[in-house]
């Protein structure tokens, strides 16, 4: 409920179209109806037009199944992230219209014409393992409408391979990196360039990475200033904020 | 080396005034020279009237007196963080133009005159305890130039106190969250807006807080989209991305 | 042995009737014994009409068919939980009136008739990942004879959702609040109510959750008071303890 | 604001006794402002003669002093914790009536009659080194308005002391569990009684104890029913939660 | 090589049979063989009839298959631990004299007559999910020679199970405690009995159990003396240990 | 309450001595304050001479003086560890025969002639910086009674100081071992020799022992049979431990 | 760019055959494309005959595949490590030439004739589940010319199976000890031995091994000099460490 | 017992001047002394001149006095590191001739002339907090007899200060880096150079560095090959191996 439609319920109360009694009924919970409408207007941005995300992760394919059927009733486009193979299989039986990106594990349905930022998010990645991860981030941030650009494999221990994508990386708005191992992409990429920088640590590796912890502690300890971090092989999330950034 | 001057040289080459020899060894280095110079110009933002910032854990009274010292034959701004009660004094007493916030264990030597933004960082508190780090990323944020708007003490077990100053919150264009022990402020302030949080773990509490563990692995796995964490009690690296934001 | 009995023993000796090396024979491990009587009187309450749980994780599909074999000589309900789908096929084959609560991994085979308290246990969930920690919860409080009042997928990231549940949770007598991630909900939830509030962290989520170790931390360092903590995933242990208090 | 007040601004806006752009100003903020209200009646229990709290650590005495200044204009009992020495020893000097107990780290200035509940809460310690953060727990319980059962030194290493004093403990509505080491304490007076265990880990012992860690996950991963755990150290937090449960 | 062979070899010299060229030869690397020798002798008790063991996590069938036909060339038992069921069902098809203990996962091939000590090592578990650990050190501590007495399910959750048994664990000669989730039965029953006490905490539990972190962290710091502790699971390790100071 | 102590009770109560009621007196806490006797008689081992323990962490001069002198009015031996040396000075100018150990930081008040073991513990190092757990262990064994052979100063960085003590720890019947940094002197001791060893890891070290918790680990995982570990710096306890073991 | 080519290139600006914008175009990212070939002649030494390596864990038999095409263009020598056994054959059946060690995990495709140093690496393994680690450095090794002594199943449990093999091991010029358990065998060689020595923990073990933790702090902590870590498992890394030591 | 002393031993045998039971009694434990001697001339080195270390962290000022006077009676160079001040000044008073350098903490008595490798150890520094572990290093490299190269505050952050000094770097033939927070250098210094690098983590930094163990799983996970990492802070152990490479 917003201001106008407010008003205009005090002004059908007032001309007596409305009586008290029934005015009551409609503002009596409107502290959270309209704190949600309020929250999911600024928030969720239920715009017409803008996704749903559907996380896939710990739930079955008849679950994902009734999910995307409800909304469809409605005219977002849909994300899901951490689509299993098979899930994918039976999502795109469905609605052959599904775009699938089995390396980054997501579905689309897109329904909504979407004019991308002029600006750009770069999505730095240290290895080819990090890819998926990165690819999570691309279409997230794709689909939220940013301009994306990717660039691969530029890991420190090449480090002409990352200078000779310097410019690419400086001419973004935002930058994500996608790292795994001890993570120092995120170090030296933040070193290298005066634009925020989203870490995304990986659970790339072995041993003393510890399934993340290594990467995740070299991104929050970085010496470099201007790093946000975000939760380990976290693409969606790394997105997110970056498409916030991006279109403020 | 710009292009002008790199213009230059090539033409004193051409013209015979400068020998092939001295070409090449004014050339040799030239990668890392001019790379030097872009990265200070792009990165480090050394033009005239940029803050110079002395972190001072760890160093004697003596060190940061010369390097203040040194600083000063510029004609920056001085930030120093981190500095403890007996080397407050002594730099006051050498400069006593020198501003010291003491719960931000701040000194500034201001000597440029500096025009805020018309944006605004919220720095937003859980608790009186928190208000340390929040005081360092204030001063931080005030000497880069931006306009803050403080919002102590709303932590999540009175969450009144928090829907009571959402609009002052929600007015910002970055938010900066400060909160130690379970850290779920972080997660309820980004559910309730739609701008980028930096979220900031404190090692306040104790016990399983396990000095600010806790709320690290909270803010990293927080369940709202759009928030960055930086290093426990780093209230400098907060201010220093949520400028980078903010400023773009 | 109770009073009574050591009396009436004694007032043989007196007699005669009991000579002293036969009481002697019954009196010399009175202590444990006895002490094994009362601690199964007080402790246990095997009294008869209360269920017996059988924590099947590990066991095999015989052993816990033995097991229930055995109680079923009994007149105790029975609750079984952690059980795998192929155990909970087989058993209710054996016994077609077992009741399945698949998210729950429980069944039960209910035998007594069970009349509720009148006052409630609040089961709260911050999201849908949660609910089979929430549902092995809620069927342990029912067959324990507690009224349960479910509100799922209220987390902290959309606080509207819970503040228009708020009434259902704040008219339980007790609080059982799940959650993974940050687990900030159990911070709000208490922050909002003035009852006991059991925390029950989750396993939902990856990375820097490491295994619920961030919600587990999370919940023991809420700012809120009034909070008490069970082990990850533990809605068993939850609801004893809950029932406890809530038939106090 | 309650349906009463509303409904008499909608019947002032009907008669046109208010305008529509007053009522709309009133009504723009009223859900945070009224639940505000209602949080701070229902939570906080602000009602007269209830404790205020002041946690010490962290603060300095002349702070604390301002906070029990201003406290002292109401007409609440005031509650410190975690008081170090020489700040008890100036709060007492301003404030003669004020009852220090240095075991505890408590402050307490008592200015209403209390009538203590008829149940009791039993405070439970494993070993004399535990006895500060009983005493702490104690006398939160006390200033809440508990009776309060002291049964001190009954690790379970000499198992008798514990046996010995069962009665007590059993008599108890809730108990209260205070043990470092390995804080097998709490699981062995959980299996003996069937009422509600709050168990707090301390960080007394050395080495693998790890500041407390060994205790918390023991008491965590109990075999016994029936136990909440809260943070390291935190009688004050265990008697809140008491508190609540034994007033239920 | 033996005193005699030395003697041997030395007289060899003394008779000019032997150059003492040949001599310095064969002595030269005296020190590592006879050390390996001496070592064999005390430490391995490779004596004729003592038993050889495998651990066969990690091997292949083939693999264990190879080195038990080249053990039967020997005359010593033989005793396999952590055999996966199809191992155990190769082997006993290879050999069917075998005892396979499932429970255990342990293959034993006996070809020594064996007299038991008379003293007893009593194993002592907490639940019956302790128990294929409890196995694995019942049947490592026979085939060592040594009588044992089982006492299972005694966990200090329902403590008069522990105390009706208590005899049978105080009149063993050493004690080995198995125990998963706080791992508190080690220190009652170290305190119930004055024999020394070996701890094997298992990985059973879940959640803050942290596969078995909670049971060895608690054993270590156990309250009572005398307790002194193996790896997680590692029921062997506790058998022989025990073996050794039973018949010492 | 002993066997004869209970047959003159029920023959006082036939001889109509003693009427029924007072029996039921005395008889009816039995259970806990026999059990308690039998459990002091049994473990603590209060016989006559036998030495008490005061661990003083924590503990004020004034709470140790009051416990000596309590303990003085028995005829035990005193052991006081981890005494800081200004207690220890106030120790002993209270009692002058007090024997004063600093490295071991230990007070001993012996009255009792003591006739020590035929066997022997032997106390084995690895470095230097491990003697004040080792000494602490070494005046704890030898109060209890048992030989001591202290074995220095032989980590296996220099494996050769190690071999040419290797008689001296072979003929020992127990073998502690203290060891810091990665405590590999277990394992190797535990290969060179038959009998049950006792490992102790300190918290000598830094960076990567983590107080610790390197060398615990590895004395857990060892790869030689026969260790068991107690916690850190635990000295006190290894003896404990090596004493029940030395005098079977 | 070389000094010649940049000479050549000043020469032509010098005679005019080269316009100074012509020679700013080919200048302007002269840092980044020359310092790139810097360090691939420095660094990857993708000389002639210099092996490739293909890391294959989380890849798929396809993209591996496609690197092996690619990678047959050139003339290097092909090493694969972490190569599943579907993989292996899959690329066997393409290139019969292909050597594959599967305890190793590696496949190599040698296409250089390779004359290997005349200095050799040892490498030392303390049990046989040590070998696949051992083997990957092994064949890591020899593929880049080392001469390689393996020296297998020397833990310290049996001291003198490793005494027996000291002049292998001290012979060699650089020393790899590959060991899981507590790793003790590193601070034992490097005791023994002049040489550096590579210490690679490897994950054999379980419980209280955390995955290689306890031999990685072990490693850490070594009470020896000389003695560098890499990751857990880590054979590749310390073959490529001991290589480049070696050919110095 | 070097092989003269064998020889003249077995000679007296054949000759008769030694009786083949006094051969035998020396022989016996010929292993063990053999061995020690082999052990000092290989390992310690403790040909004339080659330094002496004492470890001080623990040490008392008159324990260090005590050593310094008996190594003084030999010829040996002398080390001591981790020295604090106070006992730093009681040396040099002592013997005028210490060399003391407070930054690394170090003494150094030398007395032989040492000439210094052709090839030189390069350490370098990621921050000024660095330089204490990295003057550690130094000292100790110099006292071995190696050149030093000191490359001092090239963190990634800005990379074009370690740019500017690769070719320093690249003529070393063994590389220390020192650095803290992510331990980035590490990586970035081994992508960039051919030579073995030592990396040394520190404990600079706060919050997630968790006393340099964020630096520590950096560097052990590094994407670089031929890093070999040693202990937090342990600039002592990084230049013992550094240096028997560099002599290699």
């Amino acid at each position: 409920m917003n201001e106008a439609t407010l008003r205009a319920l005090l002004e059908q109360v007032r001309s007596g179209e409305l009586a008290v009694d029934g005015a009551v009924d409609r503002l009596r919970d409107l502290p959270f109806r309209d704190l949600g409408e309020a929250v999911l207007d600024n928030h969720r941005e239920l715009r017409r037009g803008q996704p749903e995300v559907i996380y896939c992760a710990g739930k079955t394919i008849a679950q994902v199944q009734a999910i995307i059927a409800a909304l469809l009733e409605g005219e977002s486009d849909i994300l899901a992230t951490r689509v299993p193979p098979d899930m994918a299989e039976a999502i795109r039986a469905d609605y052959p219209q599904t775009r699938h990106n089995p390396l980054a594990r997501t579905l689309v349905i897109q329904r909504c014409e979407r004019i991308l930022t002029e600006t750009t998010i770069a999505i730095v990645t240290a290895g080819t393992s990090d890819q998926s991860v990165a690819e999570e981030a691309a279409e997230t941030a794709l689909l939220f409408g940013n301009r994306v650009a990717r660039i691969n494999d530029v890991g420190v221990a090449g480090l002409h391979r990352l200078l000779a994508r310097l410019d690419a990386i400086r001419s973004a708005r935002v930058i994500i990196v996608v790292a795994g191992m001890e993570g120092a992409l995120a170090s030296v990429v933040a070193g290298l360039s005066a634009r925020p920088v989203i870490a995304v640590p990986t659970s790339v590796g072995y041993g003393a990475n510890f399934s993340g912890l290594s990467a995740l502690l070299g991104m929050l300890t970085s010496c470099a200033g201007g790093v946000g971090v975000v939760n380990i092989d976290n693409g969606f999330g790394a997105a997110c904020l970056a498409s916030m950034i991006n279109q403020l």
